[in-house]
């Protein structure tokens, strides 16, 4: 199954004076959310590092539905849409009660420690199949 | 001119340890910028928000061209694109030393407390003339 | 028990870039482990916040041993030390892997939203028994 | 004079649901205090780097005494209030309009890339004279 669930429990730190989640905090628990999921492929992004690659993300979308708030649950579903020779096309629906306040896309490349591109691991396009 | 520059020097906690900024605090200056382009319309935020507007983002890209590292100072250039009934759409043009390391977008909408939409005050519209 | 133990997987958005986490993220873990071992008295802080309560700390002491890391399983056990009229003093034992990594204390008092202090709930005041 | 004062205006970013800034976002400014004060010495953080030395925070003591809000400037002065063989004792006053809201007290020690403590450069004592 090519999809990971991270949840996490709002707490102060990320709720700003308006009274909701503030709208940067969303790309922490994305992160969280590739991470597990490529976890999934066998190999941890811990793992990846030791082998010297990275995955940082080049581009994000993000469309902010409505908020989520102090003590709200909120859950992560991150998927891989498409994976390209060095790129992966990540999804993510962010839901409170399993209703989706958000969705975004990223797009990530693996590169080397001095910012080379590299093909993607097969461990990670076997988390597709 | 209807151009805001927020300048930020690098901190410790604005990298992680592969040694960049992290993807979600250049958010944290796009917002700042946002701020200082509204200011030169003659209202703050703050003076928003007393009357009882507020001005999500609930639409956001942003591409990640180059790294910024620490200590850099990263300067945001926040523009106004478009004004919309309700809404603003917002360019950001990120760099360090006057080269751009980021490109990004937001659509913010003029809200009030409790979540209705409100016109755009004519003080923001001004800003674009 | 009186005590609750948070845990927390360190990301990215954790560290910085000597490698480490980053000394103010510890602060937010604190948050969580006060929140759930509040909750442990049978009214969660969000409860506490609906009767017009808040809690916040007006003192932290805090030192670090050695450092978390990236992918680390940071473990945050939280302990009430003393209850006062209005005050909760908060001990914590923040450990990787069992090993204390940092400890700190911090001193809570309850007052309204308007900033009187006031008497610490009963219920609060039974977690300690 | 041996004080640096770092500025910040509050964002959203900053504060947390009750209003306020959340406590952990004054570490981030006393990290910027301490890094301009040192530059005063004649040799910026970064450098030091570069030499292959770092100088963590291993022990911190914050008082809050009243909030800081959104929009509000705070400033953060920095001094050093002893130089022991390794390590820094620096002090800090958090105002908001001269009005001391928070105190603090952090010890750094000078380390090696691997965390073998080493003298503290007289540049930075420098900066006591």
């Amino acid at each position: 199954m090519n999809k990971s669930v991270f949840s996490h429990r709002v707490i102060y730190a990320d709720t700003d004076h308006f009274g909701v989640v503030y709208y940067a905090r969303y790309l922490e628990w994305m992160e969280a959310g590739r991470s597990e999921l490529l976890r999934k492929g066998g190999i941890s992004y811990a793992d990846y590092e030791k082998m010297g690659f990275f995955v940082p993300v080049v581009k994000l979308d993000i469309e902010y539905q409505s908020p989520a708030r102090y003590d709200d649950i909120v859950d992560v579903e991150t998927r891989i849409e498409k994976i390209g020779n060095s790129s992966i096309h990540f999804t993510y629906d962010i839901k409170v009660k399993d209703k989706i306040i958000a969705t975004a896309k990223t797009v990530n490349v693996f590169i080397t420690r001095d910012g080379k591109k590299v093909n993607v691991p097969d461990e990670v396009r076997n988390i597709l199949k």
